[in-house]
């Protein structure tokens, strides 16, 4: 089993500005995918589609500022399975964010590839709390030929 | 045992200018710091230096334009133990580039961080070769207050 991990520190006082980008449709669709529709409540499906394809996550625990879980509920094969959380906490003038892509079966390619896009999503996030304006796709940082 | 994994695809024709950009003191000046001395050649070790620390890598393997490999000789504790490795292959269009740094005993934050800190650098490493100019430290993008 292996695991994507992330770090990422978003320099601002208020954590809650991250967490509002992690869990509403609005936030998502600031950093991530413009094409973001769904639920972001427990038990509710965010629904992020991309140019091509896209994933339906379920909301399986949100803690105000502090902590938000997702389960793949569809997606690409490689991603059926998985798990997506991100842990908050503030540090000074910083939101620190951990983030944990778990439960890959292999480190294929597309992991790798997966690795590399989720760092420049989360600078994507870090920017879009920092200065109003993250870079979501289809305006996304193109780091290869799989975009 | 956890890894980083990433996979970047550099837009060159050319696979030999991002080897060399892994193989040369003037290439890793180039993305990954300023401050770059020793020998890139087998059983060489590079010093790589940063405004904070910095690592020593022996060279344990090259084959030009498919594989290099390095052995972390001195630098963070954690670091201690493990290995650096860049598979290149030509893909129409792409140098793809898949990297590896293996062996880390836990997933601790710092391993977090290194993780997106690999992802940026390598997006250097992708800038360097396709515009001539990539970001490497001390100009490097800060990610969080660890820099």
């Amino acid at each position: 089993m292996v695991d994507i991990l992330h770090r990422v520190g978003v320099k601002t006082r208020t954590p809650e500005k991250v967490y509002e980008a992690l869990t509403t449709i609005e936030g998502l669709a600031g950093w991530w995918t413009d094409d973001t529709k769904g639920s972001g409540d427990v038990g509710g499906v965010l629904e992020l589609r991309f140019p091509v394809g896209g994933f339906d996550m379920e909301v399986v625990e949100l803690r105000p500022s502090q902590r938000v879980a997702w389960r793949v509920a569809d997606g690409p094969e490689e991603w059926m399975g998985t798990t997506v959380d991100f842990d908050l906490r503030q540090d000074g003038d910083y939101t620190i964010v951990l983030f944990k892509h778990q439960g890959w079966r292999e480190p294929v390619e597309f992991m790798h590839h997966c690795s590399t896009k989720w760092g420049m999503f989360l600078m994507s996030l870090k920017a879009l709390v920092e200065t109003g304006e993250g870079m979501p796709a289809p305006r996304d940082v193109q780091i290869s030929d799989w975009h």
